[in-house]
């Protein structure tokens, strides 16, 4: 029986700003992907997500980012490896120290914005949080894109790793994303967004802008939960997943 | 025997600015109290100060205070006890995430500066920093001032709690610490803070400016490590410590 | 013909995050409250709020707050007096920069937040603040709560001073504000909010919960544009004033 | 009789972190560069430098950097230029609104750390720096390096520009700077660091390390103030201009 985790980028208020609709979201995944406070989330923004996850029965990850409130962790920094190393435990940390008040445990880790974009493709950088996952919690499930310095990093590294496909965004022939500056990046339409979830689960292949269908193992389908559309999407690939005899785990059921 | 620890306040560098002698003053110590990267403290000048503490066999806690960069922690903020609560947790955390790299433990916590002073005159403040220690790890030790509420919130909730005595400040005949607008406030002649010392660990009592001898049981006596006196009176007192026959011990050594 | 003022908080979102419905405020005030960075705004939002409030002809004034994005600025810090001076001489600088891209000019100050109600009550903090208006520029307007040590402070140094009135308020007999936990705080019925404003400036009284009518001078109505009743209250009002024979104003049309 | 300016970064402690001996560096030079509380300084370090710029008589810049306190504005970012342009005008604006309390002018910018070294390079970048400094007043002048971005963006704007040279820095061959990776980047005898500036500014050209004597036309020297020898350097420098007959001058006195 084929099995997927749903995750989620969730958490992303941060003060008196709210950001999302994390109850609507948290009931349409297993893994939360909670803001650690240096891109956005606050110690009590993390407590309530927390909450939250653990009601509904969501395992629990961290999304460490670039120390910057004012960009969300959406641009690039060019920091010191070791800095980012240390960055990312401290994040990680920080949220289990949260998480511990709820005696839960955070299982997984996925970069946010600018510092997964960069990781992506610059080897240094994506040593460097493989070291600061590890160096944290050896047995932490790693989050991200297939191909890339992040898997390259976490496997040399020894770490369990998840690979992360998109539920809700137009895969080019080349297998990457569609940028966003092309009008057809985004999927709102749910029906096309659940036959891609189903056909990279149940025929483990992407299904491109042209036709092609490039194999793949995928573990987790992200939810773009920030999207006007994510709710309505979210549902109908949910039901589309369960319908074709796909089961739902969170991360740490997916026996990475 | 009698035994006691030696504490300071540690790893105040931030970024490109650096405080104090740390690896002096780390010397001199059995604990370490290391800020956390709100109101002092970088993670990648915690990491730093972990790894000098384990070097010199020094346990490690957290230093949690406002979230106040630029008033280094020192100013008061009225926050919402909830708010101090987590923020208390995410500091703790984030220190046991760094010193997870180190496959160290945060063995005890001691609040910084203001959030300190607040915390001990006012019980909604200490209650929620409590709470923020226990949460995370119930056998965190507790380090704090007598009959404060922070003492009494730490005994309300059931934590080992060791009690503070400074070696280098003048205590007045009520048993309060002078305050520093007196000129004699701090001891800046290491054999008046050795004798202080001496009297409150092997006679324990507390030596007043009036010539008063105040019962008193501390566990960790507290030396000021951003005092230009500080290494001449912490050499001094140690030494004077050890020919009184009293061991020095880090916090978990303790037995509280 | 009687004249008043309409001021409204506004420009305060930050980063990724929205807040507030700025253009419909825009079309209802004469005097725009811009935050200034510290405690919400950036640069980016400073700049697109003040071409908002050029396009409505509203005119333009600093709204500076505690150095505590997390907190928006709502909560009490025990400052340094002179740091508080030269925050806010910061401040308001930083929006004055902003402004001369747009050929305009800063005329207005009013504190915002905690910021705000400390300088109510404290005569250091509320001559500190005065000292920041009067030395980036002595004839700058200063609004303020009347009778509060801010308008003291305002008057020792010679500023011009605007009193405000709030619209949407209930007052209490002795002339304070109903506190927020009072279930009739604030008017949402645009009626009595309308009925409130005429008072004020046609009858020159306030209307207090006991039928009281206690004598005053405004200059300037504040709407709460965070209110989700915000523009049905501001519009009312607005048309209310209007429908009177009261002249809308910017503040520099005052005559202070 | 041949003049120039020597200028230095200055103003970098923060908060109850120190950094640099101010008082000793601001007595060389004639023009300060202030940092504006993003990258380094805050409100009242600010004040201070002010005052201590007016009593030396020297004149007064801006020198704003990236958003990143932690990162002392040394990390590049990579921010959109917009963002760029108003963080620019809005820091300058907070040094006028500091200056106005001194009854003080700014009269120069000069971009910090990464912003500067990104600006040399990339042309938007530049141009939104050129755009933020014109915005707020196009009377500043603009310091930097010649044929760099930056200096192609301050003539396409019609900005005052002052070409900047380097005391105590090694030139490569092709005119450049040599790489501080080189064991002989930095000057640490004060007699070649003269030698340097009076051929600079007397025979007008640039000494390279291979012997080669490359025109150029300097506006002002540049003083790193935080290199241990800079008080040696500069002392030496300036004294050996004064016996080569040049006039040290203030910025506005350059006639740019």
């Amino acid at each position: 029986m084929p099995a997927v985790n749903i995750n989620a980028d969730i958490g992303e208020s941060f003060g008196a700003w709210h950001k999302g609709d994390d109850p609507a979201v948290m009931a349409l995944i297993n893994s939360a992907n909670i803001a650690c406070g240096m891109s956005a989330g606050d110690p009590t923004v993390m407590h309530e997500t927390v909450a939250l996850a653990l009601k509904n029965g969501v395992s629990i990850g961290a999304h460490p980012g670039y120390n910057d409130i004012w960009g969300f962790g959406r641009r690039a920094m060019k920091m010191n490896p070791r800095d980012i190393e240390y960055m990312v435990a401290y994040q990680i940390g920080a949220l289990m120290g949260i998480a511990a008040m709820h005696d839960a445990k955070v299982t997984h880790v996925k970069p946010h914005g600018a510092l997964h974009n960069v990781g992506i493709v610059d080897p240094d950088v994506a040593d460097a949080m493989a070291r600061g996952v590890k160096g944290v919690d050896r047995n932490l499930i790693y989050v991200g894109l297939a191909h890339s310095h992040i898997e390259k990093a976490a496997h040399a590294h020894g770490l369990r790793f998840a690979v992360e496909g998109y539920i809700d965004r137009m895969y080019d022939d080349d297998g990457n994303i569609t940028s966003r500056f092309n009008a057809d990046a985004v999927h709102k339409d749910p029906a096309i967004a659940a036959r891609q979830a189903v056909a990279m689960v149940v025929d483990k292949v992407i299904l491109t802008r042209g036709g092609k269908r490039i194999p793949v193992e995928v573990h987790s389908l992200c939810l773009h939960g920030d999207e006007p559309t994510a709710q309505a999407v979210g549902s109908v690939v949910r039901q589309a997943l369960l319908d074709a005899g796909v089961e739902l785990k969170t991360l740490p059921e997916m026996g990475l």
